[in-house]
């Protein structure tokens, strides 16, 4: 549905390249009549499926699915008060039911801790009911008021995967915070996106919460992307919701809860981190066609080298990969150029001469090329597809430790902050984050580190000289 | 979450054993504070999760999926005005942002043609485009003011799986509605659900369509719930939206539309069609559970019975299906209360007497048993859960059949309504419908028949005589 016209901005001018890409390759369409509400096409939407299929393998393996209503009643909504005071701003409120007006307001969701917490308050009763662990993925609403941004800053996300459990005790909740950050680094492993964990300073925490975790890959002009929070929520939302059970002893206790949750930004920074100057470059296992397959046709000996493509085509379908077979009447090239933009891993010519000589010749989407033997095709190509991972997750990573820098000055981590994260030695004082984000320009984005690319050194504040520990600054969105 | 105490009503009380059904298998809960949207339990989740997949796959292969915005602007949604007429008391509305009063409400999708075609209108070119055809899975939003019902009657339709097709001519679309009755019969037919297909009347129709074609399941109580919809939009919306393409001889065209779609009274109709007095029954393909496996355990044996339990298990899960091991401590008779309850097609007991023997005891869940030598253990259990599939089937298509009817009289019309859908000869017009409806109590549901049960004969009007074909007519939801 997108049309082949043009160029693609360079990489280099990350804004301009990311607002065309995603029409270019066909992720989704801006032009929805409402700011900060898109369309997904559907190649955007196949590789938004099986990427979050990925996600829920992970979450299935000890969490339950489950639906809560979109629609949460403003008495419930307004019960939490640090909550509402982090929300109010941005809650969408439905008012009339066709020309009725509604006795309650009605919000829609910006988060679902408000619909779903009253009914764990029913669902509760006793210590062996714990503990709960259910996930949803839902669309939820934020009336933003800063600048919208496809897949980035969205009025409607329309694919928040989270998650909400209840505990016995502060410390079991605090040990499903950790479970939640180990899940999700398996997760962005998985799409080979680079993350750092830290924990938010206390006036960044989520409304309500004891404290945030909260994961940042850094985008191709430095800035950095919140990609996933974990909040361990205390008993802060048991309090307000009535949520107790009894413990072995027979007594009353409050539970204890985290919440944590992914939205579409999983997918802005797989598109964002991997893609180059041509398109898009997707890991085979989430990439909705993984090979295409471009027959080199002569006039003379259209029909036999068509027919060798397509048999090719049906033995790798059989073996279980995502191919298709391109045979429009057009230039090899402008085929090269149209499945490069829409970032499928590996191409397969066949011409009249690899047929003559046994062979298949595979391209990968860095444009590798390897000559594989007909017989051989199938291992051939898995062997490929393995290799192109490893090699996306080895350039993803490289640019990653390239983009964080540690340094000992406000000058240093002036300059850092230009191409990627600073790691600085800093207090936990919100007087000195201040001083810092003043000064540079930049967030504080968080301290205790999880990164095997940081260490977690102790040593004196870059700006007070109080002890201190590594901290995360940068540009963010 | 659910507990096991009191009894489920029979089921020939329906309404109240429906009530009672949801929440005892862990299917909904009905407590959430705003009327007419309900919480999905995992149980319930897990169900509905395999039941979409089958819809999906189907679906997946000549549609592609893809998701436009729930939100849609006054001015949009106004445009098509017999469409509007017909959702204008349903609507929910959207006024304020936060705290500010948005310049142009936004309504809840009731249904999607007014944010997917000025879409499908940008994007639309040539010929050569056609036919789109792609689908998304959302929740909609009607503001029901008659009696809602879960499942049935909400105003969050949590899982609207809507089809949305494009196409050159009148003909081709016609088709198309053609197909899309097909694909929804094999979708009911692999879910055991038996419908019949009928033309609605021209007041029945979807508002904006040519004709509406529409699936009706028949209740336990008699009554037909209307679980999809097939509508030909003709060029309507095509006018509305200006969806036009070139020909080949390079003239514009207005295109020619249709689009069908399920909601989750689907569920509904599997629950209700197949269940008992003890719970749910459900096919093996989309219970969550399809195998329960009972140790029957005395006290000087446990270990080795529960190592049988767990080595069977094993292999089952091994062998690719969905099996648990019940080793609580409970008696075996509320276990089997428990997982009938839930609908657990085949039960596996393993007593000391069995291990003796070399066998396995299977007990599905119509009560059946049989003994299975636990060397052919998974070739017996794959079998036994084929077999119950067919024996589902039957039951299902033979009740079906005892509901429908065919009379030649307003009195065996009126009789056959009572338990059931009467078939009576029906000229077509409004007011010998009306006539029928008023005297009867009933709906006429529509004409142009596709069962397998009902003759599509033509002969004369029950009320005036003239020329008429068959007529679906009954009590309905």
């Amino acid at each position: 549905m997108a049309e082949d016209s043009g160029a693609l901005p360079l990489k280099e001018n990350f804004s301009e390249w990311y607002n065309e890409i995603l029409w270019r390759a066909e992720i989704m369409d801006v032009r929805y009549p409402v700011k900060g509400l898109y369309v997904w096409y559907p190649h955007g939407f196949s590789l938004r499926r099986s990427t979050y299929n990925i996600l829920r393998e992970l979450l299935d393996r000890d969490h339950e699915e489950t639906l809560f209503p979109l629609l949460i009643p403003e008495n419930e909504f307004m019960k939490e008060a640090e909550h509402i005071k982090g929300f109010e701003e941005e809650v969408y409120w439905v008012t009339h039911g066709g020309t009725t007006k509604l006795d309650i307001k009605l919000a829609l969701r910006p988060t679902s801790e408000t619909a779903i917490y009253p009914m764990y308050a029913l669902w509760l009763r006793s210590h062996a009911d714990l503990p709960i662990k259910l996930y949803q993925i839902v669309n939820t609403f934020r009336y933003e008021t800063k600048h919208t941004r496809p897949l980035i800053r969205l009025r409607e996300i329309t694919s928040f995967k989270e998650a909400h459990t209840v505990h016995a005790t502060w410390d079991d909740a605090k040990n499903q915070v950790e479970d939640a950050i180990a899940l999700y680094r398996e997760f962005y492993d998985r799409i080979c996106v680079p993350i750092i964990f830290s924990k938010r300073p206390e006036w960044d925490k989520f409304p309500g919460a004891d404290y945030t975790m909260a994961a940042d890959a850094i985008m191709p002009d430095g800035k950095t992307l919140q990609v996933g929070t974990v909040h361990h929520l205390g008993d802060n939302f048991s309090k307000t919701f009535d949520l107790k059970y009894e413990d072995e002893k027979g007594e009353q206790k409050l539970a204890f809860q985290t919440c944590y949750g992914i939205s579409e930004r999983c997918i802005a920074a797989l598109l964002s981190v991997h893609g180059d100057d041509k398109g898009l470059v997707l890991p085979p296992e989430i990439a909705p066609l993984q090979i295409i397959i471009v027959p080199i046709i002569m006039k003379k000996n259209a029909e036999e080298i068509l027919n060798a493509a397509k048999l090719l085509e049906t033995e790798i379908k059989s073996a279980g990969m995502r191919v298709k077979t391109d045979s429009r009447d057009l230039r090899p090239g402008a085929k090269y150029y149209h499945w490069e933009m829409r970032g499928v891993p590996l191409r397969i010519e066949i011409g009249p001469r690899d047929i003559q000589n046994g062979v298949i010749m595979a391209v990968n989407r860095f444009g590798q090329k390897t000559s594989i033997k007909r017989e051989e095709a199938i291992s051939g190509i898995k062997e490929q597809l393995e290799s192109f991972k490893k090699d996306m997750k080895f350039k993803a990573s490289s640019k990653a430790k390239e983009q964080i820098r540690i340094v000992d000055s406000l000058k240093g981590a002036k300059e850092a902050a230009e191409t990627g994260v600073a790691v600085l030695q800093w207090c936990g004082s919100k007087k000195c984050a201040d001083e810092i984000e003043q000064k540079l320009d930049v967030s504080v984005l968080g301290s205790e580190i999880r990164s095997e690319y940081i260490e977690e050194k102790e040593d004196t504040c870059i700006i007070c000289g109080k002890p201190s520990k590594p901290a995360l600054v940068a540009r963010s969105y």
